[in-house]
């Protein structure tokens, strides 16, 4: 079997918005696809480690908000590699409230969908969850961001709670530096990175500069 | 509610191949998605009413070809556009068989993947199936086709079936002949629709010339 075939399926990227009993919460998918049209309902696949997960099954309400092409580097680190438990990540975007008050995020979005799940199956690591479209409204004519191009262009990580995640192994000139969260590479060299200041974060997962390890 | 927020969402195209008593069965969708890693599982929505879907439920295997920018129109067109109920679909293609019997096609694609259902889900018109993977084999290093450029190059319709279908409106300044069948638009002028032989056939869907109808 060449797991590399998988690399093939085509996606979207998106943040899923919901909130626990406190704040808003989130995380990055790639995993929203419609499932009919009349009614118009989803799917969205998000692991069951993820703190989101949980408060979805407790909201039964969620908003996904469709990024693209503009979104930020910083965004993909606060939503995709760290937990809503511990950081009010919409608090660091620019957010709004869909009718129903789930956050999506505002800038570097085509739109929001709002979402009433109907259903849920848990298949092994993660959930599928099927939701109702309640609310939908575009925000930008940007072009969706693709997943391929989240790889190619911004040469984005995949966490390791995604849907498609496999362990990356090590490749002949690497870069000096990487991050140790999220696998950001320092674009450059060994004594560039040495010179930078300690208040230097990573630009993805605002890691420390101490939590970057050396090739 | 804007339901052409819903049009930012991002696929790929895929055949799903299966089997009856007697033949290989098969359509076209756009709702294949990796679920989970460990063990490597994926959902597939596919409509309760085509053939495939019945067959899958009973054999309980299908595989997915993963669509590449080459596909041919006519391949949409027979796998797309009509039911495998009544017609040998994988005999028109070049097609070949997975380890387990499931037959996929062989030009036009980047790879297949063959999966066994191990759960599925009815959700209105729709079943969304959960597989997990067996087997997968790269093809090709052409493109994926994603559904955005199905749709702007080679300006493919969407069948009526399809987990994303919205019923198109007629516009202005639209072509002079439109098949009924799957919504090709001839792109020539009235008196070269007119012109063609009787013997013309739809290029997608493969319907007579006469099942064309004049804006």
């Amino acid at each position: 079997m060449d797991v590399k075939t998988l690399f093939n399926l085509s996606y979207g990227l998106y943040i899923i918005g919901s909130k626990d009993d406190e704040k808003n919460v989130g995380c990055v998918v790639n995993t929203v696809t419609q499932s009919t049209s009349k009614p118009i309902t989803l799917t969205v696949c998000i692991n069951r480690d993820n703190y989101t997960n949980a408060c979805i099954k407790k909201t039964k309400m969620f908003a996904v908000s469709i990024l693209s092409e503009s979104t930020k580097e910083s965004t993909f680190g606060v939503f995709g590699f760290s937990s809503s438990k511990d950081r009010d990540k919409f608090s660091e975007v620019a957010y709004g409230l869909t009718p129903g008050g789930m956050p999506y995020v505002k800038e570097g979005v085509t739109g929001y969908i709002q979402c009433r799940v109907i259903n849920f199956v848990d298949n092994f690591t993660h959930t599928v969850f099927i939701a109702e479209v309640e609310e939908a409204e575009n925000i930008s004519q940007e072009p969706p961001m693709t997943y391929a191009y989240y790889h190619k262009v911004i040469k984005g990580k995949t966490p390791k709670n995604a849907s498609s995640y496999v362990a990356e192994t090590k490749e002949a000139g690497a870069a000096a530096y990487k991050c140790s969260i999220c696998g950001y590479e320092y674009p450059g060299s060994r004594e560039e990175f040495e010179k930078l200041s300690e208040e230097y974060q990573c630009p993805i997962c605002r890691a420390a500069k101490n939590l970057f390890v050396s090739s």
